[in-house]
């Protein structure tokens, strides 16, 4: 059995997220996200909103799901999406936007995340109306696909430029936790709040079995977006296997950053041990995704112990590969990798 | 507390689907469904769905999802769905379908079923094309939102009509234990399989925490399915938690029919208590949900010590009442029930 | 060459417009609306739109696109239509609207019309959220599709309904100069642009080779509606041929009403001359639509020389035949068919 | 009043399409395109379609409906449309395409073409299912947006590698008279027609008021086609509107691409007058459009006379514009611009 750096979600979920399922399966409660772990879980997310926080929070099933029922649900038939080339929702979500009738506007991402820059040459291009739809929204992701993470100045620059163009800015937050935990991460989840219109805290990549918690901070966008969720299929029956989790990842321990944490404390491991043994990073992790330069032939015999994903080529005898950590991640399986790096 | 009889997804999950997840729980998969426990949930479906069964086996993650992608993704972008006007996709998703671009043509139901006369009807009206969209698609559901269940015969009509005009047809099975379980029933899944385009089998208000699994039987749909499934969001990274849940399901007991048994007998004990207190049912209750006519006076008495559904005034001094039971209804609860019935 | 009386729309355009394109054809002009014509003729329109008027005039190629894009452009996602059964967004614009992603409610119609009772009923019942589409919007059409003609009263409730609820009122305008040329009618464009949202001024079937005028009574409602139409297929590069008719249409000696007026008139020399051979309308004819019962035998004879539509039977030897007459109907056609009746 | 090289329908129609539309006017037909002169347009045009046409041929009011309904008929809800950078789909029509629900991927193009190379990279990267959309399309226009045309060697080499991977071939035919004429083309409608799924041959800027012909070559795609034309608003109720412009463009002398080739040559003399002048082009014109680099002083000067627009600037000193020429651009006019270069 290969021990697996694939992603972080190759496990179930945290512990304690069964044993609160287990503790709390026969309760009686009211359906689709009415019952009282739901309010309270909110409840507990809306602590960390900031006192001025008068928007609303929802769990959906999955981040797509998140994804397309937050950018359907605020936007105007005619607007369009302006997202890093490598956003996830370009071409890993098989076009779940554009099956909602809104047109993607690429740019190129700089380390994956959207640039002021680019960021204006995309509006300044996108503007000769009607004939063109009208950029909306911005859509980023914290942690990005790159495995970087936004500062606080970094996310002001760009909510700067969406409010003097009327623009929405939305936060897709698969990996939020692991870039809550990163060292690179100045930013709480009131400053994100504040800065982003719509943004989501996910689950499943942070030791849930499923779900994420869609945090509308622009209270002009929350009527009828519990109808959209509905609409779109994301509204659970059983409401409660949402609340559950996200009441035990809010605990007053703040679980969910301890996940990622550990997420990350694992990453910087491996990355440490990657350039102990003399191979070259693409970049130092900002959370738990190492990106690392390996040898062909190298690769070949890790590939017997271990999977993980080879990203791309990076000449004839060496690809770049990367390798995941999650709440999971066992640290003996770290050392058993960096091991035999150098064996 | 007050015992409540409004639903059959009151409870979390069947106690045998949380230790299985308990029990499978550290095991690292391949995500997106490829998982071995989704691989053999599937498995064990299509043994019940006849040795000539040669179409694919989908897990989503909700009924509504269920509905808007078996639609939505067979459908050509022309096509409507004829469904009788209580249809649940007519009024309680929120217009899921109609989102996805489809017309609903609604015709009267009798008993919540749809009839071959009113379906040959509204075939024929619905045929001044190009000015009218054409009906593609007939949905139903078994059992029916008034809780009845279909026949071989009364499937066997509608699958020959549907044929005939080249529809196709399609079952919401939402409560298909209950179905299986029922008296009235007198077919199997390999025959629903044979006559039916697309069904799902529910898990959700069968036990499972949620999740259902969609049966695409007629081999030319499966095409592109599992795309659609990623581009509404209905496809998990964690599809272990629908593989594990309808392995359980699927046991060699066949748990999915023993859960609905009981919850068909919780509602046949309900049934009977009510007629032996002297009080007239609507029907004799194919499945779990009793619809009952009970004075408003006793109603009141009721409510303080159970939650129940109030469907709609009969005249100034009854009510009609719907009572639902579950895999998880106590018998010392429906006795209770009865008992109040005549104190 | 039988003649016919089928439709409003057997000619081509009313001889002031073709003379209209003929002259201004090689004077060259902006595309895309923005030619001398349309600025011309959308402000000949708003002199009839009343002095406090901000909205805006916008001309697409058809009726359908003038109520998908209207529709579409303002509805949020969630949002539902609510019209009557007979409306032509029902079952005559083959699911245009839901092909926008937009749900339609149906309610019984009284003479083709909504009142205010089975409004505020379908309100009522469409109130169950999130599990429901909200309705957003209230479609209606003057002249109705049964001939009617709404008066200021009737609409005045129906806008009132509708703020109170925090509707949308529309109105397709498809044969908008038979109602304002109609004796039921006691309303101005003025009065219709305050109390409707939306609505537009058909050109099709008044005259026009093709287009309708949609006007955005509501300010609210203006942003974007310009890039809807683009992205709907409705702008036509060469806008001036919408222009130039509108123009003409809404010249000083308003041709538009008269061109109605000749219409309605001979729908009421029709009538007259059915009643006088002693055959019973439905009802008196609102505008240009006569609907007649016949005998069969009769209606054979008839068909020989003329072309109608036979709407539906009545009895086994009379069915009811639907007559319209447009700008173009000959006087001395009417006088035959009227002469035949008796012959 | 300065004249325009702005575009191709900066005038009405051709005169012989007005005196057909003034001839034809008072005769009374059935409407929505079941004309005697939209059945004999489209007679004339399948006569040029070759002998085992077994398609079908449909007009619609403008280009952008027939691209999105085209696009839309034929693709399933999971499919995209690989397209070049340029595409006039991408930027020029509003989101039209994904507002129908469909991802477009976008390649770079080299001089608006789609090569083979590009193509076949594009196949390769999308093929991550079911996360990613399934290319399903190929779109590209003749005339493409750079004014170029492809040859019958170029299109056979996307058609073949269409078929190999089992995608549909488009062309957008906005100005197909244009390529027809054009002194690269070396193809027929036939061919076309042979190696495409379906195209359409554009009327509005070949001559006609409005309208284009969506030629369904491949017979599996008629379908339902008219259906979606009418469901996107497509279908005019006067269709003998569209039928006698195609009737009077595709008479016996093929007036069609007489028009084209007046367009082309007049382009011709523009571009060698500037050469002629010692001004660069940018390419050798194949069709109707010239690009041409010329001093931002001289623009400046042409500009008092005529209109024409700036496409991008060269350097600090020189810009590169386009000009456009139509049926009815004047030689004189061509001369005026020409003599201006060198005064």
């Amino acid at each position: 059995m290969r021990y697996s750096f694939l992603n972080d979600y190759s496990e179930g979920a945290h512990p304690s997220i069964l044993n609160a399922l287990v503790e709390s399966n026969m309760i009686q409660q009211t359906p689709y996200g009415d019952d009282v772990f739901s309010v309270d879980a909110k409840q507990r997310i809306r602590k960390h909103l900031g006192a001025s926080f008068s928007g609303s929070v929802h769990f959906v099933a999955s981040g797509t799901l998140a994804n397309l029922v937050s950018i359907s649900s605020v936007l105007k038939p005619y607007e369009a999406v302006i997202t890093v080339q490598s956003g996830h929702i370009v071409s890993h979500e098989a076009g779940a936007i554009e099956a909602t009738g809104h047109k993607l506007i690429t740019v190129p991402g700089v380390e994956g995340k959207l640039t002021p820059v680019n960021l204006k040459e995309a509006i300044a291009k996108n503007s000769f109306f009607p004939h063109m739809a009208k950029p909306g929204l911005i859509y980023i992701s914290n942690v990005t696909e790159m495995g970087t993470v936004y500062t606080h100045a970094e996310l002001s620059a760009l909510s700067a430029i969406a409010k003097e163009h009327g623009l929405l800015l939305f936060m897709d937050g698969a990996r939020m936790g692991m870039a809550l935990a990163s060292n690179k991460n100045d930013m709480t989840l009131a400053d994100i709040a504040e800065l982003c219109d719509v943004f989501w805290i996910g689950g499943t990549k942070v030791g849930a079995l499923l779900g994420e918690a869609i945090v509308v901070s622009n209270p002009d966008l929350v009527e009828g977006f519990d109808i959209c969720i509905k609409q779109k299929g994301g509204l659970l029956a059983k409401g409660r296997l949402l609340g559950v989790q996200f009441q035990t990842l809010f605990n007053d321990e703040l679980l969910y950053v301890d996940i990622a944490r550990h997420a990350n404390a694992m990453a910087a491991q491996l990355a440490q041990g990657i350039k102990a043994a003399g191979y070259d990073l693409q970049d130092e992790p900002d959370a738990n995704q190492v990106f690392a330069i390996l040898p062909n032939t190298l690769i070949e015999t890790l590939k017997q112990s271990f999977e993980f994903f080879v990203w791309q080529p990076v000449d004839d005898k060496k690809s770049l590969v990367r390798l995941v950590t999650s709440w999971a991640t066992e640290e003996s399986q770290v050392i058993r990798f960096v091991e035999q790096l150098s064996s």
